[in-house]
């Protein structure tokens, strides 16, 4: 409780004094004002987070979650429960989607057993198990106050000694059949959605099993009663510990003032779980790719973010996070490396602004008949 | 002229047995069917391209086609014309937006002075100048019928070199102050689009400049008269030795068998025009970022097309490209290092399959008590 207590209230808004030095240093770069977009923007939030104009990342990776949840014995999932397991340890293995897609942007991946429903004996999992999986939501709540408390606080470690081994951007995945389930519930708690709204097919439903999710997620709402007030109430009563663990990692990320990676609808029910906790966790966050699932985009549409990346992918595990881990260090690449208006200076008494929202000067050129010779200094 | 029809005659289509297997492939990996989306749609058709299910991106390069136009003199640019001379050299210096991105994607940058209107005395531009720059649209042809031709034998000498160097994957980038305007007149003289459809604000144009431009495009389709189907007509008339080049690329690269991206709203207009020559070659591009240029979404759709990347940005020179080279090697990467079903067997009896669509075996597990031990001999 004390390390959550202590993470929550040390959440620190984005520097701006640094945010307005690294806007004006992007409108002197060698472009018209604007026209990186997005990697303009994260540029500037890098700015905001670390307080420095420069930033570079060092190394990176993608925390996976992993736990069961209660609520599959309800027939929510396409998929057996056993698969949890397997695929933490394929993932920790480096044989799954999200591994075999870090290792291609030079990421890695931390698998955290917080509540897997199997005894795992892989020492490439990071156990840090609170119990075999939650309870069933439709039947009680998921776990106890205390034990959502000790999730998000291992998730807070976790990204706590990762930082401190010289990890400075992170991706957050999950593995745990059954979670699609937990989000929507998580999210319908939260919001004023309908389970139209925030239930999908997860990995594969059909038609009649999306109908048995909504009535199930429904269900839970209605028994265990979550106080949308209370974000650890609506965690403990319809979460899960993967996505109470993931809470952790994007309260401890902001905390720690290291941007975080959003991946898919699972990852992003806890962003707006943790958003819940303190608004200002969102400063810290990166959207990577849009979702399929529509409570992605309910919560995008809340908290005002929007994803980078059209792939229609659905996989989770984080596998999200890996490709927009390049977009980040493209964006300090810009920022670091880019030519800037003064570089553009010839010859001392030579000078051109291209910013095309200031009043632009003419270029004085050597004029050689009708054209000119372009002699640029080597810089 | 032999050059160019020998390419266009070559272009064949896709394998269609190697995308047959590689489709098989990718359903028979760890995960849901189809969850990774347009990773796994890259992965097929490039397939589809060499004949190979794994492929491995060896080489990466932007050609970036750059060139002035004539309809400058109308003052539809909001950035001097001398800006193309300038940001060619410093894009060949690797300070331009595309140059740095391209670094940080492991690529390459190969500038083409196709038509600069200044004499270029810089080693690291590609020197294929066929004159300085193109006539005013809004007066008289872009530029012969030869020079069209010329022009597009340009972009596929310069792909067919690269190749031969090993590069196995390629990018479209040009810089050519004006040419949003060609772009826009191209397109509209190959389909039905009106001016409010087709021309947009360039690199910051006012609302005054943009009617202006809008005025500018129509006369020159007035005067010059283009003939729809006939894409050399209508690229001498109203294009630009850039986009010319650019065509040339896309065709080369189809000829060649190598995938090539789209970058923004110049690039894409010269695809739309290779594609008009020969349809087959849409089959071997693949699309980047979503610009910001209305032009862009029409040439989408009218192609069938759907860009990956929601990056805000309108820099042009091929920045966009890098940020996909990245994922088409996250494509190769997923179909070339992915666990099978097949690995997941364990201990001979066991085998489980994640595959959501078809029918689910339930998993042979050891149990133990309630729970059970998940011991995955190590692969």
């Amino acid at each position: 409780m004390d390390l959550y207590k202590k993470t929550v209230e040390g959440i620190k808004p984005l520097y701006k004094e640094s945010i307005k030095l690294a806007k004006e240093r992007q409108d002197f770069l060698a472009k018209p004002v604007g026209s990186l977009g997005k990697l303009e923007d994260i540029s500037v939030q890098l700015a905001g987070i670390t307080g420095n104009i420069n930033n570079t990342i060092n190394k990176k990776c993608t925390i996976v979650m992993a736990a069961d949840n209660g609520v599959f014995e309800e027939g929510v999932a396409s998929t057996p429960q056993e698969v949890t397991a397997i695929q933490s340890i394929n993932m920790a293995k480096g044989r799954s989607g999200v591994s075999v897609l870090a290792k291609q942007a030079g990421a890695d991946v931390f698998v955290v057993d917080i509540g897997i429903k199997a005894n795992i004996d892989y020492a490439g999992i990071i156990d840090k198990k609170i119990r075999k999986g939650t309870n069933n939501i439709a039947k009680e709540n998921a776990m106890t106050r205390e034990e959502a408390i000790q999730a998000i606080e291992i998730g807070i470690e976790t990204i706590t000694d990762l930082a401190n081994k010289g990890y400075n951007l992170f991706g957050t995945g999950e593995m745990g059949i059954g979670n699609t389930s937990t989000s929507s519930a998580v999210l319908m708690a939260f919001s004023k959605c309908t389970s139209d709204e925030a239930v999908g097919k997860g990995a594969g439903l059909t038609d009649e099993g999306l109908l048995l999710k909504k009535r199930t997620i429904e269900k839970a709402i209605k028994i265990n009663n979550p106080d949308c007030n209370d974000p650890i109430d609506v965690i403990s009563k319809v979460g899960g510990f993967d996505i109470a663990g993931l809470v952790g990692c994007y309260l401890g990320a902001a905390y720690l003032r290291v941007p975080i990676v959003i991946d898919g609808v699972i990852s992003a029910t806890a962003a707006y779980a943790a958003y819940q906790i303190n608004n200002t966790v969102k400063d810290y966050m990166i959207c990577s790719h849009c979702s399929t699932e529509r409570a992605y985009l309910y919560i995008m549409k809340e908290m005002k973010l929007e994803p980078m990346l059209l792939m229609d992918m659905r996989l989770g595990e984080g596998s999200g996070c890996p490709l927009a881990f390049h977009i980040v260090e493209s964006a300090c690449a810009v920022m670091n490396n880019m030519a800037t208006f003064g570089d553009l200076e010839v010859d001392d008494d030579y000078m051109i602004d291209i910013r095309t929202d200031t009043e632009l000067t003419a270029a004085e050129v050597r004029r050689v008949d009708d054209d000119y010779t372009i002699d640029i200094r080597e810089g």
